[in-house]
């Protein structure tokens, strides 16, 4: 098995900017990633990467993963079942195959928030979303419900107000908290409505959807008919593999790094949407420069501490830290 | 006189990504800048920038440039001369005129360093530069040296070696230190010659550059024949304004900020190279990152605070703080 200096686990903008880093401070690299793209690839019109005015974020993170491949950076597709450490020693078990390293960035991004109503799962992909860019045109001339009311719902919902004849946001709580730009957008888009203080109860429909049940009655009705449902009702940090190190969590299950990315964990580094790096601000731009930031301690770590990982590659019993 | 939102001051990647932001949280906010481009603008091919395979820098910061620019963000192309603040306002004086902000983002970057021997001043144009992408096609086949052994003056010598017959890397030091992709290039380029352990004494020639004198003789011969000098000895952050406001700066005068770029001072923030958030790593993506940052607790500030600002221009009198 070869000994990677470092193994970046992750697909999003954090994790392909950590390689593209990594590749260039001339680090055996490997990147694991369960699929290619993160939060960019479902981020729709990306207009606030510095030095685009407009892009797409599949075509944004298909330039970086380009970019990381022209270096030559080895890329699995895989999940990342479990990670240990022995010493200053990784090995990352991803489809069934173990990957040892000298250095490990966590960049693993969230988990969407699901509405945890009955039926939610079975009617995933038949008219209940969790990606508007992706499924948002599947809709054509229908109606759609966005629940949610952070800058993910804002946004999703102009853009699919572009494709439906009618958009219903549906929010429990009283004013949306988005990017004033995009406030001001949705507020000029008549045929999205608003429903405040409005929970989805309850999803109607056999094979497919066909509507909602709602906790606060529109225009006297319990019921809204839809022909489809998109959540963005926020997401969780993927700590699972974090955990089982010892890296140190904030008590909203974000791992906590310093300026560096580092963690509590020596030869463990983290970026992206995962960490804590720049509070709840997490954008495409602030993870790209979390990942160069983590590559740049990782290789920094490497010089000093790796030749551990060599000398345990060998056989060498190493006395416990 | 109007009452920006917040005032930004610099032209580089880190000030036009903050007045990204903020224009896209709808502040009223003024950019000042002695000059478009900072570092960026100087760095020749860029291939680290997340997202962009190759560009050259001073393209990709015109690409910001517009980017702010198309949000109706105002620019003003003047030195901020000083900055004054009396409660939760603060005032600008940029070329004889003064701007007035409640909020204030310091981008200011660094200043390059000098040799700091006779006549440098009056041969620079003349044979002297500071910008190897400025001024290296200038030198058609001749043979040109350079000052430095970090990674700007490495990057700076590949790019000469593409224009110029043969290139002198004059460095004090026993070990170049610079990004491991960037040292290979180098030491394959045969028309590269380093000379360790030197420093350039004197500068030779009338009224333009001949050559210089080296404190270590090469090949028996303390004197250089060098149709160009070019020099990449590091750079001091500009800390004036800073200063005048009572912000604190670390011991090598970078100014201290927290991971949302809030220095210790109300009001004032700051990102990109004249601070020390992503300590000696200065890169357009961690500079666009903090911009990014700043304008975030800008935005976050003035919401909170910026009212004060507002009674004090009507002629209200604030308490002290």
């Amino acid at each position: 098995m070869d000994t990677y200096d470092v193994i970046i686990i992750g697909g999003g903008a954090s994790a392909l900017s950590a390689g593209l880093y990594s590749a260039r401070y001339n680090m055996a690299t490997l990147i694991i990633m369960e699929e290619l793209g993160g939060e960019t690839a479902t981020a729709a019109t990306i207009e606030n990467y510095p030095g685009y005015k407009s892009i797409d974020g599949y075509d944004l993170i298909t330039r970086m993963h380009e970019q990381v491949g022209a270096l030559g950076v080895k890329m699995v597709t895989a999940r990342a079942e479990s990670v240990s450490r022995e010493n200053h020693c990784f090995t990352v078990t991803a489809g069934g195959e173990e990957h040892r390293g000298k250095s490990l960035i966590l960049a693993v991004g969230r988990e969407r928030r699901k509405l945890g109503i009955p039926r939610e799962d079975e009617l995933r992909g038949r008219g209940v979303s969790y990606c508007a860019t992706c499924d948002g045109p599947l809709f054509g001339e229908g109606i759609v419900g966005m629940v949610g009311g952070g800058d993910s719902a804002v946004k999703g919902a102009i853009l699919l107000s572009q494709y439906v004849s009618e958009v219903f946001v549906i929010y429990r709580g009283e004013q949306l908290s988005s990017e004033p730009i995009n406030l001001e957008r949705l507020s000029r888009i008549p045929k999205v409505k608003i429903l405040y203080k409005t929970q989805v109860k309850e999803l109607l429909g056999d094979n497919e959807l066909k509507g909602v049940v709602l906790d606060n009655p529109y225009n006297g009705n319990d019921r809204l008919e839809l022909d489809g449902l998109f959540v963005e009702i926020g997401a969780d940090p993927r700590d699972e593999l974090a955990r089982s190190l010892g890296v140190e969590l904030d008590e909203r299950n974000y791992i906590i790094v310093d300026n560096m990315m580092r963690t509590n964990v020596d030869g463990v580094f983290a970026s992206g949407d995962v960490t804590n790096a720049s509070g709840d601000l997490k954008q495409v731009i602030t993870s790209a420069a979390q990942g160069v930031l983590a590559a740049t301690s990782a290789y920094k770590d490497v010089i000093e501490h790796g030749h551990f990982c060599e000398t345990h590659a060998r056989g060498f019993v190493l006395p416990q830290v």
